[in-house]
């Protein structure tokens, strides 16, 4: 392919088409511009699941009478608000049959969200007698105490009590109570999460093996925080991804930037913009245009399916589903992002201003966007003017660990699956490397955000059919050590 | 020995040594009937202990900026108080020789205490170039928040940051810090504890393995939780440990129980009692001096020495530095108890009846006491119109395990040493078989509660030192594979 003068005319079809790609994902996201939002590869399945029967009528909904704070014993701490989680036990062997478990740990959405989306269990239940389990985590969903959404949200006071050692203790409890309900004590539970929920779902098992067994976490980037990963890990993916599939094109958008802020501080620039990205409104400024696109580019480096006709089949099943016959691309973030995105935007801004603050950012020409360094200082006044706590940006470290992950944990701990796809930009930090025999690395070098644990499909290519494959092998051998072990000491 | 007649003027000779030897306890444990402190074996060593230089000239003292809430993000989480820990460097091998860190986790005391008694970590010291820290526990000795034990003490709105996993928060908090301020931060760290103690040192190392190597758990129940342990664990140690020494003596207090009822309710029984019990007051009921009793019959199986000699010895220091020449026995409970009991038994109090809820009690004729069942009812309305707030009873097993240890870990975890002594009640509750190559078991027939880890003796047996050594070459063994890891990681 012909390497184009670089313009903002020239923009090759391929990145068009991500552009374009893109175009179905709410823009809420902009709203918060702290950190990324941690979108995952199943809120973009969606729309091209519309055709699929919903699972809904499988899933039996309940609610556990959650306590607000397990760590303290204040009088308010006692409160308790209702958490949902939904039971599949279409599958299940049954009481004292010591059928495993498989439950979902809820992330940054409505647990609905996760049930439509994910494949992993649902699809591997069956062979296991596993019963299902899908928890939302407090906070999102129906799972919000106080009340209310508004109250539960209102400031620090009502927020304080979102964080993630609260949410594995919950995840504790009701898996705890649910076993202890259906006679299934001696079940193993396999936890499975993706992204947050992948890191979730590793820690639990590392806190809490006398609850699971073991843990999938998919694409779970547990390692950015603090220094572990290098502050351009995200973008260097991106720009990785982009660069692969044409050179042309991630020249274009290296140029993009400076040809942009040319064009816009021309007479009539900002006009011509609007009209070359075909904008629903005119744009207002250069940077809100970069801002956009800089949005597009990540979140089509983390989704995007691995080959052009997937890419296709999306933008086609995105658009239909979530633009209808829009012919023009909204930059106005506040526009219509649906309650579901913006309730998961309002939680994960609370989150990355109290713990998960993943300093990510890049230098001027380590990736092919601008410079943007994480600036921890200007990070922290952010929050404290939105929220007038501060975050505990060594928090997560603290309590979890990450440095040095393969000395502290060669000889500690078991039964944790990272996995991974390296066109994942949050790949930069997950664990890539086997920690130990029991602790392993599984990665392919296509797969995107959490493509392992979404609904599988006949198209799926070979490579991650056997990522899945390998995974559950590894799942199986667990249990059916566990089954050895009981049998032993019992 | 002959067997005497049962009745109160036969009590065996040795069974009123023990009686003796207990009076130079403090009785301030019988204001809080709920549950029996957890008094350990160095509380006891003070006295013996008199003649040894203090060892405070080899300790400086430090304060931390503690959060007062780990766990939860409301603003008055954030409120910070000074908690205290104490460094003798005078073995420590220096920055960046990652030279080992011994810590020792404070527990239901003031940290001198720890200090003056504890000998492991200063006689280890030496020969691994090794710090010495000891961390005071959040709501011990100096390390209370809210500016004052009087308004930390007020009620549960203060007292409810008072817990387990806040605690164990606190010693991660601190121990990253001094790492990082001693550029130690390679240092394989190593966690003692004994008693509850122990149990925060084998909970850390479970839930901080990226900041402690390994940890020695010296007397830790940590089976006594839920249904785990059966309840009358504890008091059958103590009548196997008097039936050991004495069958008579045994069998003597085993019917004593009704013959002081018989007496008391004779004319003039109560006096009679008092003059027999040499009590510095007149007995006021029965159930005053089957209270006393019982309670100086648990001390002494729980920290009673191994040998006639040394009982004899402990007795002698034990008298003459507590109660001079005193020559009766004060049941009172509330008289001149030391400063530093009464707040051992105000926070234990506290942590019973919020979440360290260990259900021990007896039936009719499993051992030598009357029959006293655990009444969880009656324990958690207790606790409730004491602090207003109820005991989650269930929480610790929910947290940190328990049921199915074995199991569990098995193939998880590393890096614990279960020390205990049979002698010791507690170790009905403690982890008596390994459970895997790095999680051991170790314990002596004759050892009492935390004895491993009190300042050795000349005089000590020579079970002790063997079970001493065994124990520091295992943690040297942790500490060389640490090495060789480390080198093969960087």
């Amino acid at each position: 392919m012909a390497i184009h003068r670089a313009s903002v005319h020239s923009i090759h079809w391929r990145c068009l088409l991500l552009l374009l790609l893109l175009t179905c994902v709410s823009t809420a996201a902009m709203k918060t511009p702290r950190l990324r939002v941690m979108r995952r590869m199943k809120d973009r399945k969606v729309g091209d699941m519309a055709g699929t029967p919903s699972p809904k009528a499988d899933y039996n909904v309940y609610y556990y009478n959650q306590t607000l704070d397990h760590f303290n014993y204040r009088p308010e701490s006692y409160t308790t608000f209702q958490q949902k989680y939904v039971i599949n036990s279409n599958y299940w062997g049954g009481a004292n049959s010591s059928a495993p478990i498989f439950v979902y740990l809820g992330d940054e959405s409505a647990i609905d969200d996760d049930i439509r989306t994910t494949g992993f269990l649902s699809e591997n239940a069956p062979k296991f007698n596993a019963l299902i389990v899908f928890i939302e985590h407090r906070y999102y969903g129906k799972s919000v105490p106080f009340g209310s959404r508004d109250e539960a949200f209102r400031d620090a006071s009502t927020l304080g009590y979102f964080s993630s050692s609260q949410a594995l203790a919950d995840y504790a409890e009701i898996i705890l109570a649910i076993k202890k309900n259906l006679s299934a004590e001696r079940s193993p539970v396999i936890v499975v999460g993706g992204s947050y929920g992948g890191m979730l779902a590793a820690w639990f098992r590392l806190k809490y093996p006398h609850i699971a067994l073991g843990a999938l976490a998919s694409s779970a980037p547990i390692l950015y925080f603090d220094d572990i990963t290098p502050q351009d890990g995200y973008y260097s993916v991106v720009t990785k991804d982009f660069r692969d599939a044409s050179e042309s094109c991630y020249n274009t958008i290296r140029q993009s930037w400076s040809e942009i802020d040319r064009v816009s501080s021309e007479p009539n620039g900002l006009s011509i913009l609007s009209k070359q990205f075909m904008t629903c409104n005119p744009i207002t400024s250069a940077s809100q245009l970069k801002d956009y696109l800089e949005y597009m580019y990540c979140e089509a480096a983390q989704y995007a399916f691995p080959s052009d006709d997937s890419v296709l089949k999306i933008f086609v099943a995105g658009v239909v589903s979530y633009n209808g016959n829009s012919s023009c691309y909204d930059l106005n973030a506040s526009n219509n992002p649906s309650d579901s995105d913006e309730e998961t935007d309002d939680g994960w801004d609370w989150q990355t201003c109290s713990e998960m603050v993943m300093p990510m950012g890049r230098g001027s020409n380590d990736t092919m966007f601008e410079a943007a360094p994480f600036d921890l200082e200007a990070f922290i006044q952010g929050c404290k003017s939105a929220y007038s706590v501060s975050p505990r940006p060594h928090w997560i470290t603290t309590q979890f660990g990450g440095h040095d992950i393969k000395l502290i944990l060669e000889r500690f701990g078991s039964n944790i699956i990272f996995s991974n796809g390296l066109r994942d930009p949050y790949s930069s930090a997950g664990v890539l490397t086997s920690i130990s025999d029991s602790l392993l690395a599984i990665y392919t070098n296509e797969g995107c955000h959490c493509l392992d644990i979404v609904q599988s499909s006949p198209d799926d290519p070979n490579w991650l059919v056997m990522q899945r494959r390998r995974e559950i092998e590894i799942i199986s051998d667990w249990i059916k050590q566990y089954y050895a072990d009981l049998a032993a000491n019992h």
